[in-house]
């Protein structure tokens, strides 16, 4: 039967021409132009800037209007208060003078594969929504297994593997428990609900994600062992084996471990090949968590930190930190996609499609939390086309020798000590006690006692002056941790543009305001 | 004590000055414009494109080498592969004749506001990481309140409430049922882990996050009833009072509830106000989420919408889907944050602050599942000044008015018939059914069921026919749901650059693919 497309046009004709409000392309080419020289001048001048922001709750908001605009308002209006409002109010995690926390390095390739990303504007749920959002991702993540030495295991390609771009460390290893707590359970608990029996394992300097994870997923923080650490920080797997016998005593369920390379505080290395032992022998799922450190294994020399890594049933670590690409991309490997996807997936109506029934694709949105999902790949496949793996192997190495260099001048001073290993691009140090904690304590009097608590308080005092100086002097930013019970300042070498002239300069400025601590 | 710069001179004159792979700021503003260039030019040229990409599975993985690049490539060549190797892979979200799902519309603004975030590289987990990015995220969420008319209890400014932006209204849901968990059960399910007991409540029309939500949090699917819906698919209030009621006698322990406003099928809206008595009496949470819909209330006359939100102790819509601002911008807001923040707040030494333990300022770690986070609110600020209140309303107004229009054409089509009331931006329609399904089924002998069954699957056969020859085509893309058992199309107006002559287009395609339907 044919239409009468008369009686259609004639509706038509009727339509009003619409009044726009929208961007046009040409006036999004133009203002897209202004934004781009914005970002490429604001990282030329960023070192101006003091690192951490100084102003006070509520200074930013108090600029604001209290309403928004009943009108739209001009773009040039829009962009000039990103440097009159906004511009205060940021902390410059791409100085190269930060080395707070761990860094979110960001670079050229990947800000612009990011854009080309919200320019697409595709949803990834399902491989049809956009087969090349998955394909790439699927791609990328195994270029990445034979460049970081993992284990063929966790290729796509492999009999049951595969890795997932996922937003942050924190919901890979929550989507890593919940794997966890349905393959011990045989998806009972996803079904039935959890029952207070499940029991995680971690070490006392896990990453706080994990605990939250474990309360997310309904099994209680109760039931998350702290296990204990060695002098470097480590976990101490004859330590994880005893909780393990314990609570198998107790009738509790022994379900999942976390370990982490390189954790939060100290860039300690958990023995995973022994962790895995006892995983193996007990049936848990092995989740190793290398959110920073996992980059370095771009270098072969420094490979160690994946030493028994086949024994994970997943691994995760964090582009985003630092290999050169915009947050958030964290990467997300598991030896067996079948529980993961089983434990996450649920199939309405309206997303049913021939791929999907045909077996043949991926749809990540079974990999995560999230239904929806942008095309993260593309920023991740910019940075590693425009750096090559020798590019990168580069400036990760050109990290670790500043950071190394760095331990070097603290351990050449008498004022100072290193408060953990620095093996990596990590330096954990803080100003010594005063003379009086080298006294013998071995006679455990009271008076002994309140003068060492006293002396406690007095390093980490001075170890606080001295941070709170140097981050108020806006030069450099660095953050502490507390190790041994001591306060202890972290010195993270990862920011993209950190160069040897930035590390020089920041322990430059570390002497002379520990050089002024005597003098308030 | 004064340190004697010249030894640390003396070491830095070794250091060599290092080869850089990075991007430098100028070649950052060559290639960033050819980026924003090839992103007008794409979305100038989107309709050329088939909206729904015909690339078979492992298509675009073939294009791709099978290794990383040992050496950096040219970004010319990198951008290059966009056109060679992606663009075949894309299906075209922000295509005008893109119908499908719900929308991921983008704009000029927001795609800008998203580059200035990438270009600032700020992580907001705390406060102090970034004042601007937690404050000015509080202010624009507060503006909205008064935008969409939502109750004043969810402003930051109210005695208790206040806004975040999340990733997904999948994560958003999640969020609500733990906090909603944990204030039932007095943060006992945090500490303990779940017991099986809990039970929530939803639709059978709900979105399948809240199924999903379920099962991550331990609480089990079998613990969530799926409550009748009316004949225009919103849930029933007195099916909800049953369930409740039965399962108090059954000793479970009745939590939470989601009513949807706009459900992702049918874009049913659920009687809120009757749902939240029932809550209320109950001291069940109650979670709204109008994902899609919610945005339409920027308009005074389709906020009938909010009918009951008073109720509600959290609700969430998403800008992303509707509102110009491109993926992932959700938006989430509490009645009562501290639930929210006791819930899932964790706080490690490394992340202490003077900020955080003054208590004045608001840390949006502790309101969603990740640690790191985005500066998300750029782009909604952006959007939001760009087309102030008044365009928005003109945009949504007229998507609204293309639809109603959409589902009159269907209307008046004897060969169609609408599968559910079409108050908004969604259009559910299909193929009427043969003469035999028009019989008379009062007598249910087989043969007449037979018959019946029969006629329904020829239906729906010829319903999926329609929609696959019409996306096959590349004119537009529309996707289906279930309801009443029956194959549905769904036709969404809400892609950013759609206008009047593209929904006619369709509408004229429909008709001529009909037409032909006889004819294989």
């Amino acid at each position: 039967m044919l239409f009468n497309y008369q009686i259609i046009d004639y509706k038509i004709t009727k339509f009003p021409m619409p009044k726009s409000f929208h961007m046009s392309p040409e006036e999004f080419r133009r203002q897209g132009h202004a934004v781009v020289d914005w970002i490429a001048d604001y990282h030329s001048r960023v070192e101006s800037f003091p690192v951490l922001s100084r102003v006070q709750p509520g200074e930013i908001r108090s600029k604001l209007p209290a309403n928004a605009p009943a009108h739209g308002e001009a773009f040039d209006q829009i962009l000039g208060d990103i440097e009159r409002v906004i511009l205060p109010g940021i902390t410059h995690w791409q100085s190269p003078n930060f080395y707070a926390y761990f860094p979110a390095n960001a670079s050229g390739p990947a800000i612009l594969g990011d854009l080309v990303s919200s320019g697409l504007g595709v949803q990834g749920m399902l491989w049809s929504t956009s087969p090349a959002c998955t394909e790439l991702e699927t791609h990328v993540l195994d270029w990445l297994v034979p460049m970081l030495g993992l284990p063929e295991k966790f290729l796509s390609t492999s009999s049951a593997g595969g890795g997932v771009i996922q937003d942050t460390a924190s919901s890979a290893s929550l989507c890593a428990l919940l794997a966890a707590r349905e393959r011990t359970t045989q998806f009972a608990s996803n079904r039935k609900g959890c029952d207070g029996r499940l029991v995680a394992y971690c070490s006392t300097q896990t990453h706080s994600s994990v605990e939250k994870a474990v309360k997310i997923a309904g099994m209680g923080s109760d039931n998350l062992r702290h296990v204990e650490v060695d002098r470097n920080f480590a976990m101490r797997p004859e330590a994880l084996a005893y909780h393990v016998e314990l609570d198998i005593k107790a009738a509790l369920i022994p379900c999942f471990v976390c370990a982490t390379v390189g954790t939060t505080s100290s860039n300690a290395i958990d023995p995973v090949r022994e962790i895995g032992g006892i995983c193996r022998d007990h049936s848990l799922w092995l989740h190793v968590d290398s959110a920073m450190s996992g980059t370095a294994a771009l270098c072969p020399e420094f490979r160690f930190i994946n030493d028994g890594v086949e024994f994970a049933d997943s691994y995760t670590f964090n582009p985003h930190k630092w290999m050169f690409t915009n947050f958030d991309c964290n990467v997300f490997y598991v030896a067996d996609r079948k529980h993961l996807i089983q434990t996450l997936s649920v199939l309405p109506e309206y997303l049913r499609n021939q791929a999907t029934e045909s077996g043949a694709v991926i749809d990540y949105r079974d990999w995560h939390i999230q239904l929806g999902r942008r095309f993260r790949a593309l920023k991740l496949w910019f940075v590693i086309r425009h750096y090559g793996i020798e590019g990168l192997q580069h400036h990760i190495r050109e990290h670790v020798r500043l950071a190394q260099q760095f331990a070097g001048w603290v351990r050449g001073d008498s004022r100072f000590e290193l408060a953990a290993p620095a093996r990596l691009n990590l330096v954990c140090f803080r100003l010594r006690a005063g003379d009086h904690s080298n006294q013998d304590h071995a006679n455990q009097d009271q008076a002994n006692q309140d003068q060492a608590n006293q002396d406690q308080a007095n390093q980490d005092q001075a170890n606080q002056l001295l941070m709170d100086r140097l981050n108020g002097s806006g030069d450099l930013y660095l953050t502490h941790t507390k190790l041994d019970g001591k306060l202890t300042l972290r010195f993270c070498v990862g920011q993209t543009n950190t160069q040897a002239r930035h590390v020089e300069r920041a322990w430059q400025r570390i002497q002379q305001e520990t050089g002024k601590l005597g003098n308030p």
